[in-house]
């Protein structure tokens, strides 16, 4: 990831931007000022220029940006004009609340697999899916060319269905378990920890009740 | 919390530095250097030094820094050496899965506190907390001091549930609801985006298959 050069904070913001534009089109606006999306996004004016100028000139200096417009650049950048096959595998309570998460579907993220181990789960639905044995993953990987993994199985187990999955073809993971997995130089992998963000949280607690 | 200066990134990356340090010192490491830590989360080591130089001098030229030190430092600095009672409201699939996420009870957050407005829910056993109606909602957040209110409801009602918690003395809010939320000043409010992980995969993944 590294090679490609853009700072991946810069990627989450163009995801914030793409939210913020949604919405004013919602709202019938058409043209915005980099200070707008700045003060309904929560960053700097000159963040929001030097984040789209990665991208080349979009914006007309006094009208700002369209807003119509400046949405479909950042969509494609972000790779949203089209669909990404995905499969989760860890069908526990994580698993579940993400597989049924509305904020995949309407953004092209099409999961077309569930698997687990557990002779519990396996045969259940969840949404339109059945949920399917692990030793299936390979296959669904391979026929329905899937890209993306995401990964909601204990720590113990993760190492082994990231192995599995890039095995099969997969080029990016999204890593809910806590293990630091190795995966191959040319596969994309995201760690999510949950408890990241309570730590923002209580960060700005202390230092606020420090003050009082 | 922009008044407050340090940038939020930063307090991200030290929530990462301080998982990385706990790991080291798991495995019996006693010093380590800003490239060592940088490595192990995957940023540049002048980005290391320069998020550590807001809060003070750290290490020692040349020896680089103290694992165990350091280590209590951030946590300190993150308002981690104390515990935070919680509360979430929206006991679905989401908020079952964080009810239950091993991460937060390791770090001293505590979920006091599990709320819904569905009868097929309330009464029902998740961990040790028993589902209990949202119209309890205030006087739980009074009477165990709960600053942190986690809210995984349909956006529909998340104001209100915000409007609730901020009204009974929460001072911060993880909100997963698509929903813009709006709260007092005083309110520390984060914004949970599970969708945001998707797409930056997506953006890595298609520029990597736009140059094969």
């Amino acid at each position: 990831m590294k090679a490609l050069k853009i700072p991946e904070a810069t990627v989450v913001r163009l995801s914030l931007y793409s939210r913020h534009l949604r919405q004013l089109i919602n709202d019938g606006t058409l043209t915005v000022s980099s200070g707008e999306i700045a003060a309904g996004v929560g960053v700097s004016s000159a963040q929001v220029r030097k984040d789209l100028a990665y991208f080349g000139e979009f914006g007309t200096r006094g009208v700002g940006y369209n807003v119509q417009e400046l949405h479909g650049h950042i969509v494609r950048i972000l790779g949203l004009n089209r669909e990404w096959n995905v499969v989760i595998v860890g069908v526990g309570k994580l698993g579940s609340a993400l597989a049924v998460y509305k904020g995949f579907a309407s953004r092209g993220f099409n999961i077309v697999g569930l698997m687990d181990v557990s002779e519990q789960r396996i045969g259940l639905s969840l949404g339109k899916l059945v949920i399917e044995p692990l030793t299936i993953l390979e296959q669904r990987i391979r026929e329905k060319s899937v890209k993306i993994g995401i990964i909601t199985v204990p720590g113990s187990a993760a190492q082994e269905v990231a192995d599995m999955m890039t095995a099969a073809g997969v080029s990016s993971i999204l890593n809910f378990s806590p293990r630091v997995l190795k995966v191959p130089k040319r596969v994309i992998l995201r760690n999510v920890d949950l408890s990241v963000n309570m730590e923002v949280l209580s960060f700005y607690l202390s230092r606020f009740e420090s003050r009082q």
